[in-house]
């Protein structure tokens, strides 16, 4: 078995995981400095440093941008919000577009406020994959669906199992994909043969986390 | 459609809900005088009061005992500790026919401490409800497996879907059912074609419990 512990060349760093230690453009400079050839930047930071910046920038240090965190947010809103969720979601993809990214992380979003209909909130998510995704092509920006622990089902990603992120690949086709975190999968039964499912062509981004017990994960509340 | 609200046939009391209320006793003399039917009581609840008093109170009171909670914790001393769990479930199911449960509600466990192999976890879960299944049906009481949600998957129970369940089911055969939580279960995507495959025979509790955001179950920490 060849040995990946000293081997960085997959490496990305999520910049979630670094807001508190500075700005976008203090991070960018950390990554390349560490010699870590990827970085997956959310919108808020690229936002607050301005997307032509943030473009600039990661350019010149060499780096990737392995993902933008995140488009979805779909459901939250209801029927009522959805064409707003998708006129964002198309700006997210031109974002993403701008930072030459590898692909856009999906977070679906979870029942609409108030609701307990999940049936129809995952028909939303659905039908808003399926409305951005043609400019999503257009542009050259893979969608990352990324299933997020059932524990997240309520409030923030009504997609919780590689096989329904499978699904929905099977149905939305060409440009379409998964990003897996080990976080949000590690428990499921059916993960190794979901992983054969999907593939190499099909797996986007590959997030690792630790679990802990109890969990917490307030990083990632917004 | 019938209106069930005011139907409380099937009403049982869950005793770890009322925990803080007062002794088993208290709360048994409260449920027969509400008018429910029914009750669920815990083991160190039971084992306070004595078994054979609980029973004779339950008894005397008219209550129907829907379920013993809670039996299964094979899993969290690994291999080593196999035996004393068994021999622990051993005396649950004695307890249980004293009290004259319908059920012993079973929650498998989760991963041994300090371990990472969960396929090894799901397989002693396997192996402990195989091993003491046959004194459970020699004594009459079904064991109820119950899907605990997948963030309760490394400390509590490995078994996190009503699919994994009824697979243990198919494999138990006869004396093997499950205790179905609302609580637990309502993010799956395949919740409704695994209650059909459950069916009548097999679920042999239902449990409400609402979900809030966040979530929190403290209650059951122990």
């Amino acid at each position: 078995m060849r040995d990946l512990s000293s081997d960085s060349r997959f490496l990305s760093v999520n910049t979630v995981t670094v807001r508190e230690q500075g700005s976008l453009s203090v991070i960018i400079d950390a990554v390349a400095e560490a010699g870590i050839p990827g970085i997956s930047p959310w919108r808020d930071q690229v936002q607050a440093c301005g997307t032509a910046e943030a473009a600039r920038r990661i350019r010149a240090n060499g780096l990737v941008v392995t993902g933008y965190c995140r488009g979805g947010w779909f459901t939250g809103r209801g029927r009522d919000g959805f064409q707003a969720a998708v006129d964002d979601n198309l700006r997210a993809i031109d974002e993403a577009a701008a930072l030459n990214a590898q692909c856009l992380v999906m977070v679906v979003g979870g029942l609409p406020e108030g609701s307990r209909d999940l049936h129809g909130a995952r028909a939303l998510a659905r039908d808003g994959l399926a409305t951005v995704l043609p400019h999503a092509l257009a542009c050259g920006v893979p969608l990352a669906i990324e299933p997020l622990h059932p524990m997240h089902c309520a409030e923030r990603a009504c997609v919780n199992t590689l096989a329904q992120a499978n699904d929905l690949c099977d149905e939305l086709g060409e440009g379409a994909g998964i990003a897996l975190d080990v976080y949000h999968v590690w428990w499921d039964p059916d993960l190794e043969s979901q992983i054969q499912r999907a593939g190499k062509t099909r797996l986007l981004a590959f997030h690792v986390c630790d679990w802990l017990i109890p969990t917490r994960d307030g990083l990632f509340d917004r």
